[in-house]
């Protein structure tokens, strides 16, 4: 029996039974699968790791036969991201569909919304855009555009700028949610999530999107720096863990540039907090700027609303 | 203070404090929408008894200008229905919007995944049809296709026409999700969800739809019999105490019919359950048919998975 502490030991991530990971996250898909009578398994493949990491426990655990895949793109996804999900998919022999959400987006009018969909931009021009806004935000807002997404945003030069981004990001993950159950709910099929708990616990994900909305979550229980050890064990294909992850909602932007903060640290910090020790023994315990436990902090704060519908209770 | 077993007391649940009720419900609308830090709130108005109670708790908790409904009929949606949000938008005086969502359901290709949609009835015919189906379909299988859709749907003669019909129903409820946080998030609203105890208890509501994925649920402590009293206090136009509840996704068909019981009944064999009660216990004490205290407790084990998302803890 593998128990959380053994886990984070010395914050070693490496030391972990990586074997008794995949036995127990195999039985765990199959007993679910069970439970909810389902004839098979469906998953979103979106050319990152964690989802790979999903496809091939899926796979372990029911058998290629049993599993598919949907891999939706966007018209900002990376073309090797789409290709990456439509060979990985290939190479574990599952059933996939290609749907392109472009036209989805379209229809829920928020391609306007987002002002960059509206200047005749290369790919390039877009992203550099992007990222200098994002720069000028943290700057006169001393919060990052996600930090500041992740709550409220309240009345300010860059509020209807940020609001209207939000909705239009937000949306595409939505629409995918939207999309997996459609498919699971004509083919009897479980919906399995890739969210780990480095998102989890910053909200590094969309509220009632696909990355939050599902009917199991494998992973969830895993630092993103084991997921990837957890993909090395698995032999999953190497591009999978040297890719750099992202959102992959624009080119070049990735995860670590939104967050302001390396997944090393980052999960090192959150591991500490999940111990209740101090922002200020974080910092030292770690040898890091205090400042950086205070984001992470804050991260989670804000974020508390995303993990739980909240209701009235009697 | 109001505790759960005054609630229930004696199952004579016109004996809460609902002065109390409302004081708490108002105040929690209020505190959540300062700790999300939104301008205001969103909700879904949809012509049925639950929304419109939530309607006059957000204003009373809020003020009128910073409310606003989203009204979303879809072709099959009642006409009366849709009025009486309306109408009731006007005589609260909040802000709201009438968005036709038939076009959205078309895009997603699920109109002709449900048969009764390709063929040129008229609008009683088609109820008629669906209703003796489903009367079939429970008398061949031993359950109704509420139950039976609650997990997962097997191979057998109507499950593929389950399947399909399933996933058209439940589409609409995502979509109006979808819609509600495209304007939640343009306006930094908090969406206000309208699910009481008794539809939670036994999954009557679409997973990861509107009337499941929202930002706060004020009244799903109270049982549906609890809502009714509520709105009588809240002084809601009799209408919409009077109209029999329904999911409105077909003329005439309502929650009852669905669901096999009547809302009376329900609620005591709930509250039975809850307090663990045992089935022969709970069938002398109501003085009803042991069958119809297996069922609620077949959609209560059913629909677990709806009401949790699992992961795999370590």
């Amino acid at each position: 029996m593998v128990n959380y502490m053994v886990y984070g030991h010395n914050l070693n991530f490496d030391s972990i039974d990586y074997e008794n990971v995949i036995s127990r996250s195999i039985k765990f898909i199959h007993d679910y699968r069970i439970k909810l009578d389902r004839d098979g398994l469906l998953l979103g493949l979106s050319g990152g790791l964690d989802s790979a990491v999903i496809a091939k426990l899926c796979v372990m655990a029911e058998g290629k036969e049993n599993v598919k895949a949907l891999i939706l793109p966007e018209k900002d996804s990376g073309k090797k991201n789409i290709s990456d999900a439509v060979d990985y998919a290939k190479e574990l022999g599952i059933k996939y569909k290609k749907i392109n959400i472009t036209p989805f987006v379209k229809k829920f009018g928020l391609y306007r919304s987002f002002f960059l969909n509206n200047l005749p931009l290369l790919r390039s021009q877009r992203n550099n855009l992007m990222e200098k806004l994002n720069n000028k935000f943290e700057k006169k807002t001393g919060v990052s555009p996600f930090e500041s997404g992740l709550c409220g945003i309240r009345s300010d030069k860059y509020a209807n700028f940020l609001k209207k981004a939000n909705a239009y990001f937000r949306v595409k993950h939505r629409i995918r949610m939207l999309l997996l159950y459609k498919y699971a709910e004509l083919e009897n099929r479980m919906v399995v999530g890739a969210a780990n708990k480095t998102e989890k616990m910053i909200g590094f994900f969309v509220k009632h999107g696909c990355d939050h909305a599902t009917d199991i979550m494998p992973i969830l229980g895993l630092y993103k720096a084991q997921v990837k050890i957890l993909a090395q064990r698995l032999h999953l294909p190497q591009k999978f863990t040297q890719k750099d992850p992202s959102p992959d909602i624009m080119p070049g932007m990735t995860d670590e540039k939104l967050i302001g903060m390396e997944y090393d640290l980052l999960d090192r910090i959150l591991y500490l907090i999940e111990k209740e020790e101090k922002t200020e023994s974080i910092s030292s315990q770690l040898d890091c700027d205090i400042k950086k436990v205070s984001l992470v902090n804050s991260l989670v704060n804000k974020s508390h609303h995303m993990r739980e519908v909240y209701d009235l209770k009697y």
